[in-house]
């Protein structure tokens, strides 16, 4: 039977069963690959360390510094050693700080089509830029995958994207995947995968793949993929790779579970409003709207090919007085390309600050914008107060888009740089091919000297807290309800003052809910136990396994909502919370916070199946939550959270 | 008479008295330049518009934005956009975030040998290197200076400093200046100019000159000067600068008050240790230790010539596996020259992290080494803690220094490098002649233009309050009574958590005596005005104006103590507090926290001398406190503080 690609390497991967189940149905995949970066890596390698092998188990696990770079204060750089010093002792490569973003680097020297990848970041799926299953999970996920173990998931249904046309220059595939959130929503992928296919894929670059298949994250999809060609060769060739080479595709006639078709020649400009990725509007309907910041980097848009459309448009130009602008490249290699070409001098002289290659501000680590100003960002998100400013509107656009505002100084539609940006592109041409950076890669230990290695632990890395044994019945008060859409950032925010707290819970829980509830924090600390109530999709964003650990530090037992984002509900099984979706939706509205809720029969419920009954104290009023857990979900669950389970014996 | 050069430039700007007089008298000089950075010059700004001026009255001001930029929330891009606003307001330059250190840029583009320059920040001293008295100082006196004020100072002693022979490759600019510490110490310079003269100093450039003056601030000089000659107009004419040369020396035969000779081919590599400027040893001594991290940049050592002695030490070599390092160009214009010259290129091949043109990590913003870390740095100052890690240990060395201990690993005597850099060196030789950087610089507004400007304050500038005007007598109590050496540090902490509320006096207040008793702000705000008692050295430390600001905002009147240390007793005179020295101290201990005492005669007294008359109300016990104030200091605290009295036309 014709298979879709998706298919095919879900199927060379499959664990268990042995054959691709119904969609929605449990399957565990072999991971080939791991990758972990800075801010959610300590946690998953104090968890490796606690699951006790000797050495990482997969073909490639590479430990990434791409997040905590700004270093205020001593934690950052204590991190950086205790990973290098992990990676030496299990057997990881190792990427310096200041080599660049996870996955930029990953794509650029490590991706290979047809293999499977699992990230401790939620925008692992870059690497379906190269025709690889690329899937982000929590760190703990990646622990277990390290080890050897099988990554669970849900048969995800495949969503065709069949691509068509050509895109004009001036849009870019930014645009592309824009529109795909236009037309989907950040809820329309939950699990699925988007599978590209079609006349229009040709003539996208492997970095511009990797753009569309790093922000189907935002979607809420597993992740996303195209097929491998002569592009994706070319590619590998220009890296000095054209060993890791496979063609691959979906077979002529594969059914998709939907087919989603998009003509690129007709797509204009678009940009994402404040403050979701899918409130996306085209360029030209903004145009005139007044900057005061421009920020040009993320692992979304910062490959050569971006900058040089940046450095094209701003060829002679400067950026407009009152606005700033900072550029950060993905990748050292990127950036080393970049002074090759004379992009990086282009870019300098227009007065763009030069970042490091590194998350910075699309993780909230530096160059907040002013009060309530307006900043363009290709990156791919823009949750309010992620920039690091409450009260600041940031638009998510292009490359091309954001440079043609930083020169004009109001939102401005690319399409009329039109004619700049090709003739200027032409004048940054140079060979590049012998440019591959891997000096700022640590190769991994040879087993014998790698057990030689001592871990360097500094004062801020504190132990994992363990989930508590799950009683039969709760009698708890609901100490938070929040509304629809709430991201991990609400949960448990990024930025400079709360990501280098990452390796110690005790403190980094006293930002829970920060943003939603400043008293959570306390009241949670005063209380024995809670529940949490919730709306539609619920945990969405970043893959941080932080908003489940902290919740349940401070005592959240059941998450109880609408809908939840897959990564998420992931994190709060592995946790040992509860999460639980209201059988009737109307029932969110019955409910208030501190109403004292009785859940009862949990164990039944995890060990038979059928739902979770609840009762308000005051009035007696009685609900029920879907039991649409699968087994081994239910099994991780009455054994108290994921490392309970993994320590005896479950995969 | 043969005169000093400093002599010659003091005697051209005198505004009082007539002629030079002996050393420390007091002394009156017009102030051609100034220049603010945006830790110190927001607060610079606000005294500015309080003192209700059109437009500046310099030859030329500039405001530059070179501390904050890291901008992890809001405050700091809004600091930016109300000194952009100010500088077009007020007819000055605005040079751009990411333009580079307010020093470098200020050598670059607007130092002209002959003229005068006051800064609000300690090492404005190094426009020394091209020929200028250029000397640090408080916002305020920059306020004023750029009002058309006269700054005041001691008519200092002038050291000579001889230099000879010639430094070999290898050794360079700051081991010269680090030798002048070691001799000197931290505390020889006060009150002393350092002129540099003799046959060694035609070898050395400009950027050279620069760092020995820039890092005269460590001796406590009030400033450093090198004469104006070939070597200074070929820097001119290179910055496309000719016209602004001027060739400037002492007169032959010229008295300093002391000499020191220096014989430059027989200097070594130095550093200086933990935790002093001044406690400076031979590399060679300290050679094999190992190090954690490598920085370079800073005011001291960023120019293009400090980074191509860099790069010819790690040509085709790697940092350290273990080694961070990290390098800021000190402009956008070095920056540029070293894309030229293929420096940059090869900084970022070798695996240097490219930090901002900015001052960055010599003021803790970002880059903090790990735990317990070694760090060598080109900066200025290794106090403790200043990195951002408490417990870290930082090195001041050369850029030749620090790079050949980034590739090693240890801290190594560049010497043995010496054949590498020379041969190296060639290697990244081009013509930058062409490459000015004055796009990143707003020039000023025309008049009329400047006049309809709207100054943009954000939620974190507020006014600065104004002094109220002194009554001729005053029946307050003894808020608080402290002991002997408090520290201005003890009155207004520094440190993250207070620095981002320097342009919010009502905010930072908060803060005021915090260590010492934490309630005084809330008594503070629930009294209509008060007393300080305190004992020997009040207000040691650094010379923040802030330790006198929010005590004047709190309604402190008058400060009552055994001594003053110098620098704080003129910031409480200039914010309208009296500072009075009791004339028997042994009533130091008759006098208790609450006691209320009336001061009374006070006009009289500050009119015609005597001393000031105080009576404690519960038993009618008198005392009086000195009159040792000079006649301009009492004409200041009458008028109501420095801002008044230069509204009153005072100088």
């Amino acid at each position: 039977m014709a298979q879709t690609l998706t298919e095919k390497i879900l199927k060379s991967h499959l664990v268990e069963p042995s054959e691709l189940p119904g969609r929605g149905e449990d399957i565990a995949i072999r991971m080939d690959q791991t990758l972990t970066q800075d801010a959610t890596g300590t946690m998953a390698y104090l968890q490796f360390e606690t699951i006790g092998l000797d050495r990482v188990k997969t073909e490639l696990s590479v430990s990434y510094i791409d997040h905590n770079t700004l270093q205020v204060d001593f934690r950052n750089m204590d991190d950086h050693r205790y990973l290098q010093s992990i990676a030496e002792r299990y057997g990881l490569w190792f990427s310096r700080a200041g080599n660049g973003i996870c996955h930029q680097v990953h794509l650029e020297r490590f991706g290979v089509p047809g293999k499977t990848l699992l990230g401790s970041d939620s925008h692992t799926p870059t690497g379906g830029g190269i025709g690889m299953i690329a899937i982000g999970a929590g760190g703990l996920d990646v622990a277990v995958a390290m080890g050897g173990g099988a990554f669970h998931l849900n048969m995800p249904k495949i969503i065709g994207v069949k691509l068509t046309g050509e895109l004009r220059t001036g849009v870019s595939a930014k645009d592309v995947i824009l529109e795909v959130l236009r037309r989907e929503t950040v809820k329309g992928g939950v699990g699925s995968v988007y599978e590209y296919f079609g006349p229009g894929v040709v003539a996208l670059s492997v970095p511009q793949r990797a753009t569309i298949t790093n922000m189907g994250a935002e979607l809420g999809a597993t992740c996303s993929i195209f097929p491998s060609d002569s592009v994706t060769r070319d590619f590998l060739v220009q890296m000095g790779r054209p060993g890791d080479f496979t063609a691959l595709a979906a077979d002529e006639g594969a059914i998709y579970d939907r087919v989603i078709e998009i003509d690129l020649s007709s797509l204009n400009p678009l940009a994402a409003q404040p403050h979701s990725p899918d409130a996306v509007v085209p360029v030209a309907e903004i145009a005139g709207k007044k900057v005061s910041q421009v920020v040009i980097g993320s692992c979304t848009n910062s490959s050569l090919r971006d900058l040089t459309a940046v450095a094209a448009i701003v060829k002679g130009k400067t950026i407009a007085p009152d606005v700033e602008a900072g550029i950060a490249p993905g990748s050292r290699q990127t950036l080393m390309q970049a002074e090759k070409t004379g992009v990086l001098g282009e870019l300098i002289r227009a007065g763009f600050r030069i970042l490091e290659s590194a998350c910075g501000p699309c993780i909230g680590m530096g160059f907040a914008p002013n009060s309530g100003g307006v900043s363009l960002r290709t990156f791919n998100r823009n949750f309010k107060g992620r920039s690091g400013t409450a009260d600041a509107e940031v638009y998510l656009v292009s490359p091309e888009t954001a440079a043609a505002a930083a020169i004009t100084g109001v939102i401005t539609d690319p399409l009329s740089e039109n004619k700049d940006i090709t003739e200027n592109s032409k004048l940054f041409e140079a060979d590049i091919s012998g440019i591959h950076d891997d000096d700022m890669l640590v190769p991994p230990l040879g087993p014998e000297k790698a057990k030689k290695v001592e871990i360097v632990r500094g004062p801020n890395i504190k132990p994992c807290p363990t989930s508590p044994e799950l009683p039969d019945s709760l009698s708890l008060p609901v100490l938070l309800k929040t509304g629809d859409n709430v991201s991990t950032d609400d949960i448990m925010p990024a930025g400079a003052k709360v990501l280098p707290l990452r390796s110690n819970i005790p403190e980094i829980s006293k930002f829970t809910f920060e943003r939603l509830d400043p008293d959570f924090y306390d009241r949670a600390k005063n209380t024995d136990g809670c529940f949490v109530v919730g709306g539609e999709n619920y945990g969405q964003g970043s893959s941080r396994e932080h908003a489940a650990l902290a919740p349940m530090y401070l005592g959240v037992r059941a998450v109880i909502v609408k809908s939840f984002a897959r990564i998420h509900r992931a994190n709060l099984v592995n946790y040992g919370i509860l999460p639980l979706v209201f059988e009737d939706p109307a029932l969110y509205d019955a409910i208030s916070r501190d109403d004292i809720l009785e859940l009862t029969g949990i164990h039944q419920s995890l060990e038979q199946g059928g739902p979770f009954k609840f009762r308000r104290v005051s009035d007696g009023l009685q609900f029920t939550a879907k039991n649409d857990l699968d087994k081994r979900s239910r099994d991780i669950l009455l054994a108290g959270g994921r490392v309970a389970y993994t320590r005896k014996g479950g995969q």
